[in-house]
């Protein structure tokens, strides 16, 4: 499919895409590349890429596609420092979980002749590293690609046609409007739990022992979102500010709301409300992408 | 193990409770009874009882064990019904999510000789209805008890032995404590999930099918707790108001101080929060009962 593909940012999803090139052939020439000196040797030893270098200007030499798969607020920086190795036609696109920011950190470094398709993969563990990685990771999941106005056609299908590749179903997206999808369906789902997470864990050593010993549905699934990659998180949510602060907001009045109906007593109203949330379930169920 | 047990109310817990008595002959009769006639055809259909009746007073008559499975605000109501019919003897106990409540709402009506051993098996799915039971979901999860002081040690040793015949690991709580427990780990992430879902159910259409298409890791979860029995969590808060308004107001500052965190893009308090929540995931994955 390419006759050179580099991958920088081993970590989950990096990895995985790296397992993907490998056993689909969907690269003559692999190049892993990560600044982690430590994921490099991971890489060598789990025989991640036909190149492994922790050198990324030096990894992206005569790259057809160049993929981006580190946390959002490392984007400028690698853009910067590769952008200048970059051949004329070579395809840059990323994996990351904010858009509109990363589009803005990258787009400004790349010269003319070089197209930015931006992607996102919604698919992901709560495990991190390059070790973690496996092949079937995008099978049957969403990657939203959001390009630009002046982003080739042929690039787009290009990237859409590796993704599809690794078992991916492809959506075409508007940046802004992405993130704020986004912001309702992971971001703010994330915030919450390391939020309730964060609560428990601030508690006095007694009862945070019981409620680890009791730790019902509810809770359990909460920690398992809540042990997601914090650099990672931490960027999604400095990136993402305006989108996640708008949604925060729906979702404050919304438990205010919950928090004053349980105050006095009214059955009535948390009734509707929990009667109503059926109906999403349902639909989500149906779905045959991401499941 | 027992002559004569009777269940009262077959949703999900009660017919899982049922199925183990007959399967591992826990009573010599099961007596089924719940006060909804179409949940009694269908235990007939399911052969779930070697009687079935829609009348609890009677159903109770000389039964050796009998167990409320209903919802924590029907507790009330059925012991007033089932109270005068029951023999010398008797041990009363109940699956209630709620432990404080449940034992004000039954204690009263319970004349001398008939024991009261609240308990709280810590097992469920987003399943309801007595066709949605099954045998092994008691199997190594967690049945707290919380006796009174008065509770003849004999009656709790009984409770136990039975719920441990159907695989539960049983622990003994005090009633309040339980409420607080419960309240963090399975009441508070019960009551956010059902609200971030409900945020999501009253966006615009267009935006509402996009959530619903593209939910990820994170919304999914939170909808399938939010699919939860609306009867019977609008009963958990109703009745568990202290407790849950107590943790909810301690969620509601860390959340704040998370909010405050994006506004003001102090990466370094996020990240140090979301570093923090992993040993909790860590501790829990490592718990053998209740996984």
């Amino acid at each position: 499919m390419f006759e050179k593909v580099t991958i920088i940012g081993l970590g989950l999803i990096g990895s995985s895409i790296a397992r993907n090139v490998l056993k689909h052939k969907l690269a003559k020439t692999l190049v892993t590349a990560d600044i982690n000196k430590d994921v490099c040797e991971k890489l060598v030893e789990l025989e991640l890429g036909h190149i492994v270098t922790d050198d990324l200007a030096l990894g992206v030499e005569d790259a057809d596609l160049v993929i981006l798969a580190v946390p959002v607020g490392a984007m400028e920086s690698v853009a910067k420092v590769i952008a200048p190795n970059l051949k004329q036609g070579a395809i840059v696109s990323d994996t990351g979980s904010v858009k509109v920011s990363v589009i803005e950190q990258i787009k400004p470094y790349l010269h003319k002749g070089v197209e930015l398709v931006p992607a996102h993969p919604i698919a992901g563990t709560e495990f991190s590293g390059p070790e973690s990685g496996f092949i079937e990771l995008f099978e049957k999941k969403w990657c939203i690609i959001t390009p630009l106005p002046e982003t080739d056609v042929r690039a787009v299908e290009k990237v859409s046609e590796f993704w599809e590749a690794m078992g991916a179903v492809i959506n075409i997206m508007d940046p802004q409007h992405h993130d704020l999808v986004l912001g309702i369906t992971s971001h703010l789902p994330h915030l919450i739990a390391y939020t309730i997470v964060g609560t428990a864990e601030e508690l006095s050593d007694d009862i945070k022992s019981e409620v680890i010993q009791f730790s019902a549905s509810g809770f359990r699934d909460f920690t398992r979102i809540a042990a997601s990659d914090p650099t990672m998180w931490r960027d999604v949510f400095l990136n993402n500010k305006d989108a996640v602060l708008e949604v925060l907001q729906r979702f404050n009045e919304d438990l205010s709301a919950m928090q004053k109906a349980i105050r006095k007593g009214d059955g009535e109203y948390l009734y509707q409300r929990f009667d109503k949330t059926r109906a999403i379930r349902k639909a989500i169920i149906e779905q045959k992408v991401g499941s």
